[in-house]
């Protein structure tokens, strides 16, 4: 029997084309010769629906689609994943199902048992778990066939009090296939091949293992599709962050050696916090946070998280405010490696308070990347401002609140070239800034998509490295200043917040690995610091639940996978 | 035995505060008498935690809260609610617990069983369910102890598999006891009374159900705790949104005839929907919408919401837009009311396009409530603003980027004097416009908090009928004319909307009650209609992404209850 795995990237809610590309690819499976065809998680729909699986209509457009797709399994066998409406009365109306469809038939369905429910998953708000499990037979062989998250119960932690696995092995099945929607972050990539490689050496079975990639809004899927031999060995690791296509032969992955790989004669010790555990040691956070694999697999995750999110919108031009700072700088060099120059503007706003390098190392850089720029000086509009507010503000003395005005006035000249052209305007603010609330709501917080918001300030000098590699597209300079908010004279940021070195390394503890202040204190750090860096986080709830979403590269991004109380008194 | 109820209103992660709060309640109940004082669900920490739950920290903090309140718990028995530590490994790490004190020891812990997972609610994301049930022993009483959804899966359509109820009546309870942070909607209020009637009329035995009351950020708890004999008669129905207290003896209830009260014998058929399905006749939407009871409803929400948000965040005075229109005037007014007038700043922002009505009635209104206001032309700044852009903008045609300018700039007015004073903006949009986004980012969409984002515009007229009263605070003006955003010359809001009596109906279908294209149409909406106002709906979800937190009033509100992709492509 020959198996093929379909690695694809559909857009959420829009059942024509994702039809459209799941019947491709089954034709070209049949062409090439597979007995059966395997695609991702809740391909039909899109992953994650979110709220659109509360509408009827929107689960009849899935079963619709089904009935379309399952013409073509013609002489083929074809598991999709869709949702599944639940029969009976008890329970949530549905399930996260994968269906089998053969001879134009739906030929049985699997329903996903452990649903994440954490971090950025919402799965248990939707879906009822399965409840019991069967194997389904195809061509003679006996397929446990999964769901995503129903092989991650392994280990000494594990998230919940079943495991469907052991429920299926009581049917002595001969393959495993699981249908993911696994999403990248840097923390993740290589736990997923441990907790696969565990279930393949618990089960002594061979796994087909097929994930999904794009970018959905804020959440981006790396691909990675994996095939194991039943003695552990990994057979093929697919593409990441493209659209694959592989065909395998069961016959020969079953005739492999039972013989365990070298050094896997025994279950590894899972644990989700394992590689993260490595960096413990704060003084490894840093050289952690910025390790070139880690800065590549960024790089990737962002510059697919851009593309997708215009793409799927219906838009392709992008503008940005260009500061002369490494953050617009590094931001601006992404979009338009994802979007090409041309389709790329950015806009030079400076102000008494800017230094002469701000407008010359923008431009610089606009010169070596070839995308259009503006030079729109603010003063005028400000002065304009500071008039009308001259009674209100009285003789109060320069403050925050001038600053701000200087930012906002920057995001209204931004938003109105987007509106006047139709630009999406990319935000520019990095994670450190935005988990200490350094930045001006409306201001240089405003934009559509935030590219940064999951890198550490840290992190954005090594992707400014890893961009420019052995040429200079990003100006030296821009690299070496000292960060500046030029709101003020000789502002630094240093005169707000501590160290970026010294900050990333409290706010990972975190938010990341959710430590409390005892623990970072714990670590070495001063206990003062500690403290008024998550003061500072907590207090500035407010400012992120108004932000746009942000492309999510780490375990933990601010947005819809963090949900904390703005009211919250916690620590502030 | 006496039982005493403490209905209070609580701060998510002050454990100060809180156990202060509790402990000065247990204090009271046992001058009364009592020997027993209920608390409500998670009061130890506040209730929604959300993901300060994840921190080891923060449950430290719950338990040393529990050490506190316990050592009061001297010849009082006490029930409160906070969460417990599961001990064994599998399973998430947690439990929504309800927690008898007594002799200051803890005496047993009740597992919450049915776990909210929907709307606003996130709770299998933290806790692992109840899977055994025991009756806790008090003086000789067999108490069923639930908490909250325990007792909310009765009826036809269960969200769960389980009934926490059925199981505890295997150890023949004497008295029903429920924790409950149950929050307010105007869809939803009757229904808690049904459901909990229909427990005591299926179990017979007498029910203590204590909420909470309170805002959280955008929630609202609205108290009105309720005990039933267990012939389901109602005795008591404490205060809505406000703190009560009450004592009750146990015999006296227990002495009570068990014979079902008149109409009582059956079991009412409970359904969701049932409420909502009074109005699924589309010419009665803005009829019940409107009804008086349920805008005297939302008022005292408002009022609350306003008056929480601030105190929570510890501010005291607001800042918001007076534009001369309805929705601004009822936000004042609401606003008023909430922190006293003297807390209340409103500025005029006039534009050219601004008719002289707009300052006249704004003016008036301030002078009716008493509260200072500020007159701010924006004209010389959105004139600054064109300078700037001329290069850019070239001799383009007026359009939307200049309307937003406009908006813009009154937002950066509005940030700029609560910046320099230390005031939160109120924002003014309506539920109407932000469904389909008809208002400007950064601009009127500005905002700590928004007032009347859950109330469509059909309400916020009634409510100003309702603010009025016999009175004319909000002058008649205001209340009659066109609505316009006034960004352009003439402009009209059903220049670009239809008439707000027709969206409205509209829009409640779609997101309260979830209804697709199909069934809209098949109320006798024209289908070219529903088409556009849908697809307006899911095409602006990108600018509710940034709006901030809205006070909750209806059974679906936009925010954290409502999760849609931004990049979908649903009916779009």
């Amino acid at each position: 029997m020959k198996i093929a795995l379909a690695q694809q990237n559909y857009h959420i809610g829009n059942f024509d084309l994702n039809t459209k590309k799941i019947i491709s690819a089954v034709e070209s499976a049949r062409e090439a010769g597979a007995d059966l065809v395997v695609f991702s998680e809740l391909c039909v729909c899109g992953y994650p629906p979110r709220d659109f699986l509360e509408f009827k209509d929107f689960i009849n457009k899935c079963y619709e689609s089904i009935d379309k797709i399952k013409l073509h399994a013609d002489g083929i066998g074809v598991i999709v994943g869709a949702p599944a409406r639940n029969i009976i009365p008890e329970g949530k109306d549905l399930f996260n199902a994968a269906w089998l469809l053969y001879d134009k038939e739906v030929k049985g369905k699997a329903y996903k048992t452990l649903l994440p429910t954490y971090d950025v998953f919402d799965e248990y708000r939707y879906f009822e778990p399965a409840y019991d499990w069967h194997v389904l037979e195809f061509k003679g062989q006996r397929i446990a066939l999964t769901i995503c998250e129903d092989l991650w119960n392994l280990g000494d932690n594990p998230l919940y009090r079943i495991c469907p696995m052991d429920q299926l092995m009581q049917q002595q099945p001969d393959i495993m296939i699981n249908i993911s929607a696994s999403p990248f972050d840097y923390d993740h990539d290589e736990d997923r091949k441990e907790i696969l490689k565990a279930n393949v050496l618990k089960y002594k079975l061979p796994l087909f293992y097929c994930n999904t990639i794009g970018s959905q809004t804020e959440i981006v899927f790396d691909g990675g599709s994996l095939v194991y031999a039943a003695n552990g060995k990994l057979l093929e690791e697919m593409k990441y962050f493209e659209e694959d296509f592989r065909l395998f032969d069961l016959e020969q992955i079953q005739s492999q050696s039972l013989e365990p790989e070298l050094h896997e004669t025994r279950l590894k010790k899972f644990d989700h916090e394992m590689r993260v555990s490595k960096i413990k040691d704060p003084e490894k956070v840093i050289e952690y946070l910025t390790e070139e694999n880690n800065i590549r697999q960024i790089h990737d995750a962002l510059v697919l998280g851009i593309r997708d999110y215009f793409q799927k919108m219906s838009f392709s031009k992008a503008i940005l405010g260009s500061s002369g700072g490494i953050d617009s700088a590094v931001t601006l060099t992404l979009a338009c490696e994802a979007l090409g120059p041309a389709n790329v503007r950015s806009v030079l706003m400076p102000s008494e308070f800017s230094s002469s390098y701000s407008i010359t190392d923008a431009e610089q850089l606009s010169k070596n990347l070839g995308n259009h720029y503006d030079i729109i000086p603010i003063t005028n509009i400000y002065d304009s401002f500071l008039f009308a507010l001259k009674p209100s503000f009285m003789e109060l003395p320069f403050g925050p609140a001038e600053e701000n005005i200087q930012s906002r006035t920057r995001g209204t000249l931004l938003m109105a070239i987007a509106n006047k052209f139709g630009y999406i305007l990319l935000n520019t603010s990095n994670k450190s800034e935005l988990a200490t609330g350094y930045g001006t709501l409306y201001g240089d917080m405003a934009g559509g998509l935030s590219v940064l918001g999951d890198v550490y300030k840290m992190q954005v000098y090594a992707l400014a490295r890893f961009l420019n590699g052995e040429n200079e597209i990003i100006p030296q300079n821009i690299l070496k200043k000292e960060p500046s908010a030029e709101l003020r004279p000789n502002q630094k940021d240093t005169d707000s917040l501590p160290e970026y070195a010294i900050l990333d390394k409290i706010l990972y503890q975190y938010i990341e690995r959710r430590q409390g202040p005892k623990s970072i204190i714990d670590m070495g750090i001063d206990a003062a610091l500690v403290s008024r860096v998550l003061k500072l986080v907590n207090t500035n709830e407010y400012k992120r639940n108004q932000f746009c979403p942000i492309i999510r590269v780490s375990s933990k991004a601010f947005g819809i996978g963090r949900r904390v109380p703005i009211v919250g008194k916690y620590l502030s």
